[in-house]
Order: C-alpha cells, then sequence, then structure tokens
C-alpha cells in the first residue's frame, strides 16, 4: 500500500506553540491510537467476542538528548467495552495488540507504555 | 507536549481497501513528510539559506514478516527550491535532516530511503 503527502496546516506554530493545525507528533499519535485499536478489535473478534467500544488514547512526549529533539515516550491508554473475558484474558489480548500492531513496531525507537481498562 | 486522540473516520476499509477516509500508515507516512520538511528547513535557515518550497512526499509500504503486519519501508521523495548552496552542502544537510528529524528517529523499526533533489 503506498501514500502520498498530506497537505494540512502544520506549522512550527502548531508543533511548538499553541497555533491551529496539526503536527507530526499528533499524527503519530492518532497513527498509534487508531492502530492499536483496530488490531485489538481483530484479537477480540478472533476469540468471537464483540466488542462494544474501544476508546484509545495516545499521549506524545516530545523531549530532547544529546542529538537533539526526540520522541521519549508514548502512553497509551485504553478503554474498551466487552462481555464474556476476564480480566487476565483480556490484559494479555491487549498487550499482544501493542506488541504486535505495526505502528507498534515501526515506533521502535522509543517507549510504549500502556494502560488497558476492561469495561464489562 | 501531549496530544490526544485522533476522532478521523479510519476504518478496516480505508485501511486495507479503497474505502474513504485516513488511516494509521497515511497519519504515520504524513508525519514523516512534514517532520522531514521542518526539519530540513530549520538547516538550511542556520545557513542563512532561505528555502523557497520544499515538498516532501512519504510513500509507506506495509508487508508482513513472521510476527505480522510490519512497515518494512518508508520512501521520502523530497524536492528543494533554495539559491546559495551546492549539491554536495545540500546533500549532507538533506541527510542530517533525514537522520536526526525526531519522526525519523521514532520509526527506529523501519528502513526510511531519501531521494532528495535540489532545484536551484
Amino acid at each position: 500500500m503506498n501514500f502520498s503527502n498530506y497537505n494540512g496546516p502544520f506549522t512550527f506554530v502548531s508543533r511548538f506553540e499553541e497555533g491551529e493545525g496539526t503536527n507530526p507528533e499528533e499524527l503519530v499519535g492518532a497513527a498509534q491510537a487508531g492502530c492499536y485499536s483496530m488490531f485489538l478489535s481483530a484479537l477480540l473478534s478472533g476469540k468471537e467476542l464483540k466488542p462494544e467500544s474501544i476508546e484509545t488514547t495516545a499521549t506524545v512526549h516530545l523531549g530532547k538528548d544529546e542529538t537533539g529533539p526526540k520522541i521519549t515516550n508514548i502512553d497509551l491508554v485504553s478503554k474498551v467495552k466487552v462481555a464474556g473475558i476476564d480480566e487476565s484474558g483480556f490484559q494479555a489480548l491487549a498487550d499482544e495488540a501493542k506488541q504486535k500492531c505495526p505502528i507498534s513496531r515501526l515506533y521502535a525507537g522509543t517507549e510504549i507504555n500502556l494502560t488497558a481498562t476492561l469495561i464489562n
């Protein structure tokens, strides 16, 4: 699959100040949250479960090291409403989605912390 | 900097078929192209040069390995219109932007191939 570039309004102001528009960090957070949710949805479906909702938020932390700006870590917080699975079974699938989703695998240059909550 | 989640219309259809909407791979391509362009712009400005335009496209290749889906490589193609710099000086800055932009550093789990063209 090939994709071309994005012509959205991202600027130095939207990136480093409080300006309007998106920026690269916001896009990578959106990609991670979306990919994780889709992957977990697929894993749950594979167990014949039907999630009612999966809501995931990614918080991207942009810091700095000796080379320059660096995304130091990403916090993924996911709330999942699904019946028919217990806490330990759910946490195992949540962790599998974090490990195997292709966006997590792409982001090998940072640390991803997951907090997954099961709502029955 | 913290960012929350994206509520855009991405679905399995927009990801794996030809449906409407965005998807995680498109977002990571957009982030890479945007970050690279901003970083190169900053490096050129640091040399007192004023780029007239920087146009960068990222093509994201989603493949598969034994673990599952994987972003195997990203092709970055950048066209830069700027006066006052020679080809080798330009290529050095283009490569530095690829190495140091925080999105490239985040994407340690893939290979990034850059083709940068200088237009005087």
